[in-house]
């Protein structure tokens, strides 16, 4: 790992590849495109917008981020993907409904450009899909190196002087790390054997990592949290980071259980409902993607609640999620949340949150800033699972053994500490008995 | 200010005065008797029931708070206070409505015995409580000598050995700091010409300064907040804390704010009501009362999202706080928030949050860690305003230049930081890359 | 069917049975025990505390419903039934946790002599249920003479002078009419055959007709929806009611869709969420209950909007409903509707209701009120389908081929110039020009 | 009154004047224009879209109310207005904001003609207001004469056949009625005395009625209830109607007040809380224009639910609304219930209710249908109050000594067999017993 100034320049053009050309990458993209013309603001991106405060609160030293740390210019970036449909970008945003007509008619051009290489899919880990644009050959291993060409054909063809894979599309089938994924020998025999265990965005993992390119997981799959693809980007000095972003109402979970905690209010329960209209709600209308995307949602509260040292209070926790496809709400995600918790000698109180939000809003400025915090990553060598950025997922991936801090705010102080030892600048602790010394 | 071994052991009773002698003070003093006699847990207390960690996640060392830093034990804990109603402590709490008639039975040999003193008491600062049980005197100096005389005569009779003075009682009318509260000189000549700029909850800080035991400002009077009080509380060498309790709609607004601030969604609006039934809704629906907790809620929001550092997410941020006097509620304190919010390329979403509270149920474990803590400041030597305590109040009280940290979750890290500075552990910063080194 | 004075007199003892003793029959029962002691008063009974308007606005005659009709006095009502547990209704319920234990303390005698008798159960009907005390028997047939025995012994036990039955048990697994529903005959052969389209609900509602007594079904079972009890209601001359008491969500969306309908708001989706923690809710997590009451609950809202009416408006509305079983709520139910509606030019708004309900205190008057006026109807030899009751179910019996009115106002303007009619008054139909007449 | 083949055919051009160009007005204008255009549905208007149910449910005659009855057609309305600002329609539209530009534009010219006449105004009764497109005279008297030229020349210059006048414009200030308003020869003297006691609103009124065209009173304003004004009409042969568009929240409490209270469920209090964001938050941030809306809403629930007739329920009642200047909010208006009810033995349940609505959307189809009912009213010489409107208004005007009807369904019964009884159509009582006699 280096720091400061030995960190690499980003210089040149970052390509940025999504598996999946829909309703959330598009809205990425189209925005990026938007910011660069002036049409729009980057709104809910650390890296474009945030400031990190330096040194003691009397220094008043406050950087923008992306004025502290070397970051890529959104003017570098260059957009790329695969799909099951042969809509390219702008066509994909009409159809996503998320932005408004006026604004991707302004930027059609750039947005037409973008046109997907077709998908390795696989029906039986998306059931309620059904595209046709998708990659044909005999094995596993072909379609993996079916896409390692179409990487390096787009470095190529757009003059890439790095690149990073984000997934971006549907998620998967619940599966379990088995044999297959144990090792990169079984792996990688698995791929030539055609494994039922092995699901695309394994390939795309697999292509990404042995393409020496960042892989980013957006959904809940397993995909690199198996030993296999962890081990490969260890050996490779490759980032990896997952998974799921953290959006709507788990992000709401993620703010709520802390501070419920923190003040060590009981829960007796939490019931959590979804409503919501697009693309992603019809795939897990779904048992099988439901399931996936439920035990992703399901672990965070026991991560953040800690029951087992805190049994009084959150040992018999009752926690539901339900997520129903909704089609009058459109790109609309609505949530409902009940909670039930109950204070000082047991007396019982209820919180309810509903949160009328927009998925893709939400998760497009989460694309950015990790393609931008993974490329930053990969010049500083950091290698193999980056917990730093658990702050954007719901499930976030840690070392073996390790458990995953769920908590927002603590992965936000872990976040902008890894910063700041990054530029070599003291690490804050917010103990500040100082300013009281000469009282 | 002294750490370690070196702090004095909390050996002896441990005298707590209330000012208010209603639902708040006699459902903490109830909780801790019922606690004592195994009747109930004293839920949110972190004194009591939190953990701290110390070291790194992998040393698995986690105790509980209270066995980790030397606090005053529940059993040596004894309770007084005054009140402008005759009622002993049983009575009020029956008055009060907040804890179940059965459960204040069993205790009812205990709360009886603790009978108000006669209160200091002023009808121009609070307009809508009419109360015989005060004090009569010529001036406001004669006033402050009754209470420290009081709290003489209630340490020599119940054999403390430490006290303090934590304030319960209503919501003072808005004033602002002028000469009489500028200087200690100012301030005693204002107490013996009866300076109307001096309020009663100012005559209880000042008796208890001079009786050389803490004060603690549980609501959102000026108090404790004018150069006279921290002056003399330095000069003393004496610990202050304030102010307001964070219960309610703040405590909710200290965790939902930071959340959307972490994420850097913008904010258009946030519309917050409150409706509550009992004597504090009664006492804020006169206009001069209001006035104070108006400003001490409204001030939290601008601290936590800082516009001046985020204009075009928080500058034109439009925040409105309305209370309401609703008598079917009772004790039990109910909010609806609507927050307007918007992300990338400013699209708008919505939170609505509605929390069915109970608001003595949410600051009683509030004034128990309170009087544990400033007890345990005060025999560390730490003298002054305690910031490390923020995590608790409304409106933190700093250091003059000091820009207050309203995020609940700073304040947390802050708070559990200093708890390891005074025991000489190591303090915490979220890095953690170590974890990774040998990977 | 009788009117005024030829009325038959209510006099003597009426004995109440109901299959169930749970939470809503014993709620129903010590509400009636407690009301004749003084104890409480009997909310949201009409039979009890409604007035009825007579004549013109300004001739002031509105009479209390009780003093109007001949009812059965609450002193003269006794109580029965069946249960899968031995639990005797005080015990009950204890268990159903409904009612405050001090009050059921003060009613223990009379509500422990209430004893269930052995219940026909059938455990393919009700899948989470595990009971053993039940009826065996070779045939289906030999089961409901049991039944009628049961009612013979009870009335001549209690002296009873009058007697009816109401279904206040689990929602049994979904099934439909067939050929052995569809006459008298085929389904007394079914019974013998011991023919599974059968189930325990129809055996107590042939029981009850055969025994000469009125039959009321609380629940969404099919039971006397099939034309075999239907032609046995009639040929016998008792009158049957039914189905699924009206409380909860389903009491708000006929209070809501009809309030929409009546200005012509459009309906884009309507979803429901439910959390219920009782034995009720037990039950519906099982797919083939919940069926049922699926069914009952979506059909409510196209009868009032009538969308082959209304294209335009409510064609495509988007229905929605949940059940989820959620222990933290007890025997509270909490629903939350998201409704989504469209006004003028097609412009979108939204109305989301949070009810906070209490299904057996909704539940208990509607059982009392049904009890007193279907003994009303048998008295007043009206016979068959008293489509007059529907105000009080979720799918209201009527005669086939007529549109059932699930509006809940207009059910009110039919109960009450039903009672009206019955009592020889002129009925009511809100014209009211003549006032203005001579002005 | 003439009935059936007796009322006037509406033949010819009818002028609708609205005092106010406002959000209301421009959006029923622009809507009525979309519509002829085939640019957008008239959804919420009973007159354009509604059915109306003729005989007996077997009969199935449910005709369009328009086929029914001899209304207006669209393409015969005729525009025109007053304001204290120059906009014209299209520009008063694109400032309200509640309209689409898209739409707006599309029906630009035909907007753009309607232009405001200078208005009647009076600063002391619409204190938040500053405008000067206003007529200046010596007395009222000649205010009033200018307004009855404006009509006149209106009349002229659009060939209209018939005219109405349709208050559109802000709440005035709370008065209530004295002298001055009690006769018709007191009123005209006050208009030559410049009584302070007549409003800008009465003066329009009495402009209409003596121009012999009816008012409709959309605001709270006293206007039409004063006896001076309801004795002008009566002589004049002239129906007047009022008061207060019934809409959002105030509409939400005339559909669940009804319902909570046909099921005899107690309440303990209602709690209302509005924020609104546009010209009319404004207006009613004055206290004396919010009294006047205060005194409107309050008083439904009241007439609605009867306190006097069911004191158990409903007397101690505590009612509480609140309305909110919120500007983010713009032409949305957001509502939001606490309804604390209790049912059998007095047991506590909940609602809430949150009602995202847009005002001049449910507001405009209101307009419409009042100016189609009130030409058919004159049509068929209805003179005075027409109190079968009551459905439309928030505050219906009635006959003194008469109670007025506050629930939306009877009032809507009312309003349906008003129109049978117009064209000699069997009214309709919903008794239906006829249907089960032949059973």
């Amino acid at each position: 790992m280096k720091t400061g100034i030995n960190i690499q320049k980003p210089k040149g053009k970052l390509g940025i590849l999504t598996p999946g050309i829909g309703a959330v990458s598009t809205t990425f993209m189209a925005g990026v495109i938007a910011t660069r013309k002036g049409l729009g603001q980057p709104i809910g991106s650390i890296s474009q917008m945030g400031n990190i405060r330096l040194g003691k609160r009397t220094e008043n030293r406050e950087p923008k981020v992306k004025d502290f740390i070397p970051l890529a210019s959104l003017e570098d970036l260059v957009f790329g993907g695969w799909d099951i449909f042969t809509d390219n970008a702008y066509e994909a945003a009409m159809n996503a409904g998320v932005l408004e007509k006026d604004l991707l008619n302004e930027i059609k051009d750039e947005l037409s450009t973008i046109k997907p290489m077709p998908a390795v899919f696989d029906h039986n880990y998306v059931k309620n899909l059904h595209g046709d644009y998708v990659k044909k050959a005999d094995t596993k291993m072909d379609l993996a190196n079916a896409v390692m060409a179409d990487i390096k054909r787009f470095k190529t063809e757009n003059s890439c002087s790095r690149m990073l894979m984000i997934w971006t599309a549907s998620t998967e089938v619940y599966v379990e790390t088995s044999t297959v994924h144990k090792t990169i020998e079984n792996f990688e025999k698995g791929l030539l054997n055609n494994d039922p265990g092995i699901s695309p965005s394994m390939i795309y993992a697999y292509a990404a990592l042995k393409s020496g390119i960042p892989y980013i997981n957006g959904a809940p799959n397993l995909t690199n949290d198996v030993p296999a693809i962890i081990e490969l980007a260890n050996q490779l000095n490759i980032p990896i980071a997952g998974k799921d972003f953290k959006t709507g109402q788990t992000l709401m979970k993620t703010i709520l259980g802390p501070g419920l905690k923190a003040r060590l209010l009981g829960i007796d329960g939490w019931f959590s409902t979804n409503i919501l209209g697009n693309r992603d709600g019809e795939v897990l209308d779904d048992a099988g993607s439901f399931k996936t995307k439920e035990v992703s949602k399901l672990s965070v509260l026991d991560s953040v609640l800690e029951p087992e040292k805190y049994p009084e209070l959150y040992k018999n926790m009752y926690h539901k999620v339900r997520i129903n496809y909704y089609p009058p709400k459109g790109d609309d995600k609505e949530s409902w949340d009940n909670i039930d918790i109950f204070g000082w000698l047991g007396y019982k109180m209820q919180i309810k949150v509903n949160f009328l939000c927009k998925d893709s809003i939400l998760a497009a400025p989460v694309v950015l800033d990790l393609a931008l915090f993974m490329d930053l990553a990969q010049r500083a060598e950091m290698k193999g699972i980056q917990e730093w950025l658990s702050f954007y997922f719901k499930s976030p991936q840690t070392k073996e053994g390790l458990q995953p801090i769920h908590d927002i705010f603590l992965q936000k102080v872990k976040f902008e500490n890894t910063l700041r030892h990054l530029m070599g600048e003291p690490l804050i602790n917010y103990l500040g008995l100082d300013y009281y010394e000469d009282d």
